[in-house]
This record gives structure tokens, sequence and C-alpha cells, in this order.
């Protein structure tokens, strides 16, 4: 078995840094031309590995191992948030490509969408293991230019084909690699993270329904503004919260919008898109009884209407601990002492692939912690262990 | 002297609601072909009413009066905020183009881009009194998608053209008619207000810049959530500023963005629109230094930098006694016990023009107090109790 070739590895992601580029990042939302572009440089990539390319109706791009098993899935997605990082995604795919290159007996995906341009959670890996309906993909819109998702795939020519689900019994287990997103590697001086378990993102959306007047004909007695009522409901939260989290419970309001946003206008509706994210359902399930007695007591206080909705609500992940020693033994015959094991505070398509199969993740370190921006780093030197040590995982893994 | 003609006014404005209709309302912002199809359609009544109609290079559109003087100046603005009312400014010109057809010796003025869709304050009027440089135009954008004011004017035909100023000692007075904009007239059950005053609008910018990070790989203690730092210290203000405010002060947060806006992203930059009004300069200079306090303290106290920048400091404007006194008699003679005297609370160009000669309202009601909406409407017997009062008003005060 001849060793994973680093230098290639790196040169295939230098390679598909350069499709879409944006600063020293990229911008390659789902399906743009920039997007399908880069899927179709992976499958020839895939191809001259020796593996059977093909993309399917949601735009997941599958390379196949054509020879005996036990196989190894292997992927990550290969789009980006809006003018956002060259390795998030990118990284885990382009991985696959390097163990596929090496002789391993590895499948690749790059599911699509994972980052959420779309009002789906993670279609790609659900629609690969059978939890993907026509009739959701029939309803989902574009987060940002509500779009519908059918015109997007039919404008990007994959209306009509067939969409690929995993042949369970075929894999063994399923890696990704990916970058931090964050500070912890960075600040321990450490250079791999073994991943414990994927956190659970809880999204919501709040809508608070007021009056729009006219900001100076409106006395403050007769205003109904929705902005206001909203700022009230986010400062209750940003004071309550606290009391309820967990050890390592993130929250975040990512989007908030006024309408119609003017100077001079009191907003008449406000939207929030509200998230939280946990390890443990148990957590989970207090913030949202808090949250629920928040938009409650919002609504007994103000004049505004306030809807509290569930946008989406995914189950927490537990890596595999055979796929996650593997790892450790890895790293550890490598790098002596600089990894460490580690939970994931983002979501990933691992989470939706460990409901089928053994799976597990390894971190390598994102400079500074930044991701979804272009500025997104992570040292050569570091992407190149990343590959050396996932390379030795897996023989360790399948020989096991 | 004939009667004013209310029908004709009332069609004229009917006429007028058919330019860029948007639902019941209309849309015609400022340089628009609708707003542009509006200014040529006024040209063409003032002709009809015998004054000399021109447009100038900042899109005011003037009648001039052919015969001799005193003579009054009579107008308001042409354009509508985006997806707007009917009456909004449209009355107080029309009002302009009836009182030169009952003969009286008027000059009718459509005061450009009083809505501000540009990122000057009130140009059309400041234009007309010699406050406005070549410069300030050279650097005003659109607030919605950053088009140049100079591109606007060239797409409008505009570029080139000279802009007018008022001949100050031509004028007896400017009257100017407008809806209320709220609902005092209409839950005190009165048909008229004479306005004593315009307050002034201080607007701000407040910009907070953080870190845009990973919502689920960036811990909590090491984000700097620009959304965050914005909503604490609109909260902040929500607390203090009524221990702050006047009788009649209002403060408004329309506009409040955050960058990226993703659902999945801390966002690293939050910009808000801020604005306080009243008649009052010491308490517009108390709430001046009250917000500095706050946004000093927020940056004491946050991880993100808060910038405050004044964008506009207007100058309250009390309306001419004599001029108020006219409207008074004429409402009472025509309207008795149906009318009171109130402060405005919006800004309008009266506050301009104020600054060079004696100026004066007359409000109406508006149904339900709704401005800057479609949905805003006056009655129509209302509209012509509005006009019958001005005309008489104008009549008593040319001749006092």
């Amino acid at each position: 078995m001849p060793a994973v070739d680093t230098e290639a590895f790196l040169r295939d992601l230098y390679e598909l840094r350069a499709i879409g580029t944006f600063k020293t990042g990229v911008h390659r939302p789902t399906y743009s031309p920039q997007d399908m572009e880069a899927r179709r440089w992976l499958m020839a990539k895939l191809t001259a590995c020796g593996l059977e390319a093909s993309i399917d109706g949601i735009g997941n791009v599958y390379g196949r191992h054509p020879g005996p098993g036990p196989h190894l899935l292997v992927g990550s997605h290969i789009e980006s948030q809006n003018e956002a990082g060259w390795l998030d995604g990118a990284l885990g795919v382009v991985a696959g490509i390097a163990l596929a290159r090496a002789g391993l007996p590895v499948d690749v995906c790059a599911f699509a969408d994972e980052e959420g341009h779309f009002s789906l959670s993670l279609p790609g890996s659900r629609s690969m293991i059978g939890d993907l309906t026509e009739e959701a993909i029939d309803g989902a819109r574009n987060r940002t230019d509500g779009t519908p998702l059918r015109e997007a795939l039919r404008a990007a020519g994959l209306e009509g084909l067939p969409r690929r689900q995993l042949e369970i019994g075929r894999y063994k287990g399923y890696y990704e690699m990916h970058i931090e997103q964050g500070t912890q590697l960075e600040e321990a001086g450490l250079r791999l993270g073994v991943v414990t378990g994927i956190v659970a993102i809880w999204q919501w959306r709040i809508v608070v329904e007021g009056q729009q007047d006219h900001a100076g004909g409106t006395t403050m007695a007769e205003r109904k503004d929705a902005g206001l009522s909203a700022v009230r409901l986010l400062a209750a939260i940003d004071a309550e919260f606290p009391r309820l989290v967990g050890e390592r419970t993130t929250w975040t309001t990512g989007r908030f919008r006024l309408e119609p946003d003017a100077p001079n206008i009191i907003p008449g509706r406000a939207e929030i898109l509200f998230q939280f994210r946990d390890v443990s359902v148990a957590v989970l399930e207090r913030l949202e009884a808090g949250l629920k007695s928040l938009v409650q007591e919002a609504n007994r206080r103000e004049r505004c209407k306030i809807t509290l909705s569930s946008v989406s609500k995914a189950v927490p992940a537990l890596c595999d601990p055979a796929m996650m020693q593997a790892l450790s033994d890895a790293a550890e015959a490598i790098a002596p002492g600089a990894w460490q094991t580690m939970p994931s505070g983002a979501g990933h398509d691992a989470q939706v692939i460990a409901r089928t199969m053994p799976a597990s993740m390894l971190f390598v370190p994102s400079i500074g912690g930044i991701s979804h921006h272009w500025s997104e780093d992570t040292k050569d030197e570091d992407l190149a262990l990343g590959i050396q040590v996932l390379h030795g995982a897996a023989e360790r893994f399948l020989a096991g």
C-alpha cells in the first residue's frame, strides 16, 4: 500500500481554491456556476483516481471504488458560504481523493448544500440515507433570494437526475476531516483534534408583527414597534440563557431583519433566526422550554405579536469509539502529544451519516479560529499532518 | 377672486395617484421613471394653471406666477417612500396647483427627495435656499442600493441643468398642507391641525464591529458578536432614554442590519440608523449627550468596537404667528370647533423654507394614523375641507 501523497493533496486543495476565488477565500454558493464548476472538477479528479464518478439529482458528487471491500466512505461538502473560506468542506472531500489515490478502498462523497443556502438542513447527506422527500425539495427555497430549490436544480442541469442512496452494508465506517472553526487547538498549541461527538443545532424563527408607521407623526405611546419588541426579546435571551445552558452550549442570532428597514419608519415587522447547539438532548430541551417562556413573557409585555416556530431540530451524534481509537493511535504515532479529543460545535454531514454507520471526524486547526469568512486559513503543514493521520487511521481501522 | 375648485383638486390628486400605483398607494422613489413621470405631469398641470413651469438640476419642479405680488410660495414634495402612500407630499403640491388655479398669486414648488432616498437631508428645499453644495451632491448615494446621486440625476436626464434658488424678497410666506401622519386629530374627533412648529430630526449611524465567525465552532467566551453588542446598546437606549426625553420626543431605530446576516454565522458587523426628534434644542442636546454616554459605556463593556456618527442635525422650526392666525381664522370660519393647534412630529421642507421667510403648515387627518405605507389614506371630505381652509387662509394672509 503506497503512502498518502501529501503534495498531490495540497495541490488539489489549491486547484479547488482557484474555482470561485474571493480574495483569499472562495464564493461558491450551492448550485451557482462556480459551485457546479467545482463539482465537475471533483468528478474529473475522482475518475483520475480510478473511482466511478457521478452526480445525482440533489447535486451529490459520488466516487465509487470499483474493487472489493470492506470500504470506507470519506467526504464532506464542496460548496461554500457566501464570500467564505477555501477549506470548510473542501478539505474533507479532497482528503477522500487523497486516500483513494493512495489505493485505499474508499468511496468519496461531496454532500450537497451542507452550508444551508436552501431552507433544508443537510439535504445532501439526508438524501444519501433516504431521509429527504420530494415534497421537502418542492418546498425549499434559497434563504437569501427566495429562489425555489427546484428552479435552482433545473438551472444547474440537475433536474430529473435520480438521487443516489448509500448501500449501507458496503461500509465499515465514515471519516470526515474538517477545519476546527474555533481556537481550542490553536490556544492549546495542538495540531489535531479527534472529535468525540457533534452537537445538534436547534434552529428557530421568531417573527414580530407590529404596525409600520411614520417615525415622527406617531407618538411613543401610540407605537407598535416590531424592532423594539425584537430587541427586548433578544436582550431577555441574553440575560436568561446563561442560567440554562451547559458547559459547551452556544446560542446565536445570525439573522435579524426589519421591515421596511428605513430610517424614518417605525418597523412593522422583524424576523429573527435564532439557534442553540449542544451535545446533550436534556440541555437542548431545557433551552427550548426557556426560549418558549421568554417568548410567552414577551407576548404578555409587548404590544407586538411574537411568533416562535421551529426551523430544524437535529439529533446530537456521538463518534464511533473504534474509529476514534484509530485516529488517536495514528495521531500519537505521527505527532506524539500534539492532539486532543474534543466535541464539534458545528454541525456536519457526519452527524447524518452516523445514523447509518460508524462515523468519526478529524479536526485540524483554524488560524485565529476564523471560518465562514474569506480569511479562513490553516497552515499547509497542519493540512499535511492531517491527511497523514487520516490515512494512518483509515489503514488501522480497515485492518482492525 | 374665484373660490377654490375642490373637485378639480381631488381630480388632480387621483390623477397623480395613478402614476406609480402600488396597491392603494404609490411607489415613486426619487428619480425613478415613475417619479420623473409625476414631475412631468406636474409641469403640465402648472402650465395649464398659467404658471411658468420648469425643473432644475436637483429635480425641483417650480411653477412661477407671472403676475404682480406679493406672492405666496406653496408646495411640498412629489416622490414617495417605497411602496408608500398617495398623499404624503403629493397633497401639498396639488394644493399649490389648486390655489394657482383659483387665481391667487402663488408660486408652486415640489422639492426633490424630501423622503430621503439619497444620503442628504431635504436636498430639494436646501438647494432652493442655497444650502446645498455641489460637493454634497457629489458624495451622496442612494440609501437602499448605493447608487451615486450624480448617476441617478444623469439617468433621470437632470445632469447639467442649473439649480434654481428662491428670490427671497418675492414672498410674503410659505404654506404647506400635509397629512398628519399620526392619530391625534382622529382621536380628538377633529378635522384640521394648525401646525405650531416642526420638530428637528437628529439622525445617527451606529456601527458595531466584531468578528465574523462560525456559530458552532466558536465558543461563547471567544466571540465578538456585533449583533449582540448592538442589541445590548439598543436595550440600554430603551431603558435610559425615557429619563431624558421631553413630552413629545420620539426616538426610533428604523434600520438594523447584520453582516453577513446568515443563520450559522456570528455577525461580524451591525449597522443601526437611529434618530430622535423634538421641538426643543435643549432636549435634543440632552439626548445627544445621553446617547454618547451610552455608546461610551457600551465600548467599555462590550468586546466589539462601537462607533457613533452624526448623519444629520436639523434645527427645529417655529411657524409664523400671522400665517397660523390666518389658518385658524379660516378653519374657524369654515369648520367651527373642528380644528386645533399642534406640533409636527415629522420633518418637512417647511422647516428649511422657514429659515428664509415666514412659513406655516396645515394638517388634515390620517386614517388610523398610517403613513409611509401603501394603506395611508384621508377621507375625501377632509381633503376638500383642507383645501378650502388653505385657500381662505391664503386670501386672509395676502390681504393682511
